[in-house]
């Protein structure tokens, strides 16, 4: 039994953790600096089970920090693409918010980008007829030459599709991808679909291709394409890539089933900004024992250009910072150092070698002495929906850790995963590539790929409880994972029985 | 008890309805196609009751030809504003698909229009910082100057504070009405909300303003604006005049709400087609022993220019075409006329004295002496959810009519009003003002207002399964009108009871 489940209640602590239930946050939070003092811990402080069980009830039970962040930030920045004002101005004021709530060593780590700019774009069918049609450059897309291009559509059903299309195939037509996104809880759909955005435009240019069109990787049906970035070779993507608005896809699929041939007439005026830069924003709840190991909890601040970014990935901001504000407002600090990072330039991976740049490889750069005392990490960066389950790192599936933490999470909502985390987000990557040890608190995105990466993603897709809901797992798991002495990597396991 | 339910049924029927039920709709018109003729009528013909229910079930059984129209229409021809190449391209292509579906007296009756056009258009939040912003032109703005115009915008919650501004209040200001939009099942939140769109801009200009923008008239929380007409005066609007997406509403709002002003750039470059025609397309089953007195069943061809008009109104001309086309495939055609007429330039009321004109009006000039013979007339024009109730004219509300009308519906989930129609549809409005009855099948309206007049009005917001629930009841009330001899203006009626 780790020790940070060792020490059973006090004889006064569940008393007391009835009458915290009752109150408001603030009184929560308020009762817990008036009831304790460091001096105090050793003899009086709640086991951490306890605190953590607090720190998810007021979570739960709605408190201001969250929403108000997601709100001011995305109504005050709007838009905040990688290496622009709006992206800049939002670290800024993240910062002066970080430090006034608390937070220590509160700065900005400021990396340089070659920041790709969304132009005017405008696509139509020019025959037969002329319909307009709704597209979106995908990030790192070429402009199109001033007066557009203008091409007969070839379909393709999948990127296999067009990968089977011979070499000059395509001269001098514009490739379209029609496959349809599967509507998942777990992302998987999009896993499987995005391929073609990323691979899509080389493997047109390779066959002649003049453009690139893919059917938006999303699973709503309305008209708003999903950007997102493509895979540049050779330092950039060989041609002008768009996705189509679901219905616009249905449209030309439909056109060409009348068996008429489909011209789209194209245009982008996308650009690089010069001499741009990004950066992150570190704030940390300073441990009490071993401040130099290091509860990494990540999001990105910045956003695609369209929407305002509120579920992507302003929401992922909030409710970090609400999850550390909560603990760092509690009377005792944990043990270990709760890192707060709002990474930069995580939507448009830059044209840099070997495989772009963006603020998870600035930080690990800046942080690559300390990333071995880095004990655990993870990021929220998928929406504002429910947590549904929890997935630790192998060592500690089967810890007293992990049936603490699910003793803490059940009673929200919250599964164990039967597996470590496959992924844990692109901001904290690089940081794991790099042994950090991570978790991830798997979010419901059933619904997030309907606004993920178009001009929908605003405040109104945030629902206020199911924030509340993130906040209360990410604090409560942060915390005991900052106030244990567990080592996540090495921590010796019972392996789980093997399943049926 | 009226002549057309005065026959019970003969003794073979029920058995035979039982048989057709089983069926497919194609075999159901080839059994009574073989199994009757003109001359076999009187002794052998089911009772008009048994072929309202038999064209019912053969519509809910689902057929091709309401959804293979509104996808072709849309498909084909993408938009159709009023004086479009696609307007008048879809009139002459609906007039060839009813000639060849077999309807008599096929033919477009062209009118002059003075067609607006959307430009292009953008507007931007430009302090405090930079923001785009979703919008779309009301009908009949005119254009911003060439390189837009600047202004601080002032917010108003309702039309009526807007009106309680004192003159000059607004010089050089753009004057934006937030009010919501209540959703509910018949509509009435849009006409509770629509005024602000009709009456805002010339409101906004007679205190100064320079532009005029409201919070999309629309129940929905996406990034798309709903356009719509807006009111002119002395033959023009009199200030540039936008709708907002409710999520942009929202967002100058919250900034608003935290103190700072906000200031907008809009540009539009909206103009008008000189010498621009619309037309109407009619098309009749002529009636066996009445042809000269119609039922007339509206609908209208042109749609808005940001989608392509699926459900309003592609969907409305795809039922009551099916409708009527159901009631053609009969062995014998009904006593009156059904009349399909498929109006144009519905949707853009055009600057012509006294109040605009549109395909409603030119359907009455043209057929004004006709009109003492049209013995009803409805309109399909609020998409393509269920109906849920059935208005008829105070004359018959509580005739025989109506009760056998109502066995027939009842099954599909009709209900009976309780009041004559209010308002029957746009395009009927003149023939019923000028004395022709109305008949109202309401629709479910409550998803209605979260599409109508946006980019998101396209095919795919289309449910065959409801689609086919409209020409059922549409086909079944048509026949029953037509087949009947009632008196729609003068029908002794037994008043209702009073209600509780």
């Amino acid at each position: 039994m780790p020790p940070d489940t060792a020490a059973p209640p006090e004889a006064g602590a569940p008393a007391r953790v009835s009458w915290l239930r009752r109150l408001a946050p603030l009184v929560l939070v308020c009762g817990l600096l008036c009831g304790g003092s460091a001096g105090a811990l050793a003899a009086g402080a709640p086991a951490p089970e306890a605190v953590a069980a607090q720190l998810r009830d007021a979570a739960m039970a709605g408190h201001d920090i969250a929403y108000a962040w997601v709100s001011e930030l995305t109504t005050r920045f709007g838009p905040r693409p990688a290496g622009s004002p709006g992206e800049q101005q939002a670290a800024e004021w993240a910062a002066a918010r970080l430090k006034a709530l608390g937070f220590d060593n509160v700065h900005l780590e400021s990396f340089p980008i070659t920041a790709w700019v969304r132009g005017s774009e405008s696509a139509q069918i020019i025959a037969p007829g002329t319909q307009p049609l709704v597209i979106a450059a995908l990030g790192e897309s070429p402009p199109t030459p001033p007066a557009g291009l203008d091409g007969d559509v070839v379909l393709f059903a999948t990127l296999s599709d067009l990968k089977a299309a011979t070499p000059g195939a395509l001269t001098g037509k514009i490739a379209l991808v029609t496959q349809r996104m599967v509507r998942t809880q777990d992302g998987a759909g999009y896993s499987a679909a995005v391929q073609a955005r990323t691979d899509g435009p080389q493997e047109a240019a390779q066959r002649g291709a003049i453009a690139f069109l893919l059917r938006s990787v999303g699973t709503d049906s309305h008209r708003l394409a999903h950007t997102g970035t493509t895979r540049y070779v050779d330092g950039r993507v060989p041609v002008p890539a768009f996705a189509l608005s679901g219905p616009d896809a249905d449209q030309i699929e439909r056109i060409a089933a009348l068996g008429q041939k489909v011209r789209v007439h194209l245009f982008s005026s996308a650009s690089y900004l010069p001499n741009a830069h990004s950066q992150n924003v570190i704030a940390d709840v300073r441990g009490r024992e071993r401040p130099q190991e290091v509860v990494l909890l990540g999001a990105h601040l910045d956003s695609w250009d369209q929407g305002t970014g509120a579920i992507d990935d302003a929401a992922g901001t909030a409710i970090v910072t609400a999850a550390a504000t909560l603990i760092r407002n509690l009377p005792h600090k944990p043990r270990r150092t709760v890192r707060v990072v709002l990474f930069g330039s995580e939507e448009v991976s830059q044209p840099l070698p070997p495989e772009g740049d963006f603020g998870g490889h600035a930080y690990v750069r800046n942080h690559r002495a300390e990333l071995a005392d880095h004990v655990l990490a993870g990021e929220s960066d998928f929406g504002t929906d429910r947590v549904f389950a929890c997935a630790l790192p192998a060592a500690v599936i089967s810890s007293e850790f992990a049936r603490t933490l699910l003793r803490v999470l059940t009673p929200i909502g919250v599964l164990a995963a039967d597996h470590p985390p496959v992924e844990a987000g692109a901001d904290v990557a690089p940081a794991i590539e790099g042994g950090v040890p991570a978790f991830l608190l798997s979010q419901d995105g059933t619904h997030y790929f309907d606004i993920h990466h178009t001009p929908d993603d605003t405040l109104d897709k945030v629902d206020r409880a199911q924030l509340d809901q993130n906040v209360a797992a990410w604090t409560a798991l942060a915390w005991l994972a900052a106030d244990s002495d567990v080592d996540f990597r090495t921590h010796a396991a019972t392996p789980p029985a093997p399943g049926p």
